[in-house]
This record gives structure tokens, C-alpha cells and sequence, in this order.
């Protein structure tokens, strides 16, 4: 069946708290090259037949995401 | 910078409530070929210099994810 993952990520101008706390913890263990993390929450949907990429888009950008703080990330399978 | 890309998903067999949810709502407003949503994490992590995918890896799987419940996917970048 084929699947379709969204990734919702917040705009790069919002402040990202988590990913702030997981750089702290990083740094405090001692992994010094990174640089920067930002967490996003990612969807794996199995879809019934083709994709239909108008009405996946509209998923993501309207229920899956929180238009006016986050972007969407849709990958369609590849065939 | 380069990026990296961790994608934390749960195992198969770990029941996802939030994925349910979001399966039941868009049944409920008529996106009906819609067979399965599962809900994951998503992390952005920009290093700097070359990633150490050794590295990488430890910090995703170990720190990042919760091992006996979820699944990592590290996505590095392509040069």
C-alpha cells in the first residue's frame, strides 16, 4: 500500500523549545559539532489506491499542521 | 551547514493513539482512502563540518528515541 510521509516542522522564526532543550542536553553530554535542532513531528499515512497529491497537501497543510507557525513536508512514494 | 535528518517512528507493533485520532478524524470529514496514520518525530539537526554518522546514530538512538518502544531513521545529507 502505498505511503506518504508529511513532515511538519515549525517556521524557521519561531522559537523551538524542545529542539533548544535536546541542544542543551547535546552539549552537556559533550557532542560539541552540533550546531542547531529543531523538532518537527512526522506522519507515516498508508493511502488506499494513487495518492492524490491535491488532497494529501490539503491534509497536511490544514489538519496535520498549524499553518501560521509551521510548514509542511510532503513526500509522495516514489514509483 | 550540513543537516541531518532523524526520524523517530514507533515500532509496528507499539499501539499509536495519536495516529488513531488522526485516522478517525479524517474518516469523520470524509477522506475515506485514507488507510493508516502513524505519528512520529521529526528532528533537524545541523552539524558543524563533516557528520559523523557513528556519532550521529549513537546520539538519535540513544537519545533521541526511546529504544524499546521506537524505530530511528537517520537521513544524512547527500553531497
Amino acid at each position: 500500500m502505498p505511503e506518504v510521509v508529511v513532515d511538519v516542522v515549525l517556521k524557521p522564526e519561531i522559537s523551538d523549545p524542545q529542539g533548544q532543550a535536546v541542544l542543551g542536553a547535546l552539549g552537556r553530554l559533550g557532542h560539541s559539532g552540533i550546531r542547531s535542532v529543531r523538532q518537527g513531528k512526522h506522519f507515516v499515512i498508508e493511502v488506499e489506491g494513487d495518492p492524490d497529491e491535491a488532497e494529501l497537501r490539503s491534509i497536511a497543510e490544514t489538519l496535520l499542521a498549524n499553518p501560521v507557525i509551521e510548514d509542511v513536508e510532503l513526500h509522495l512514494p516514489t514509483d
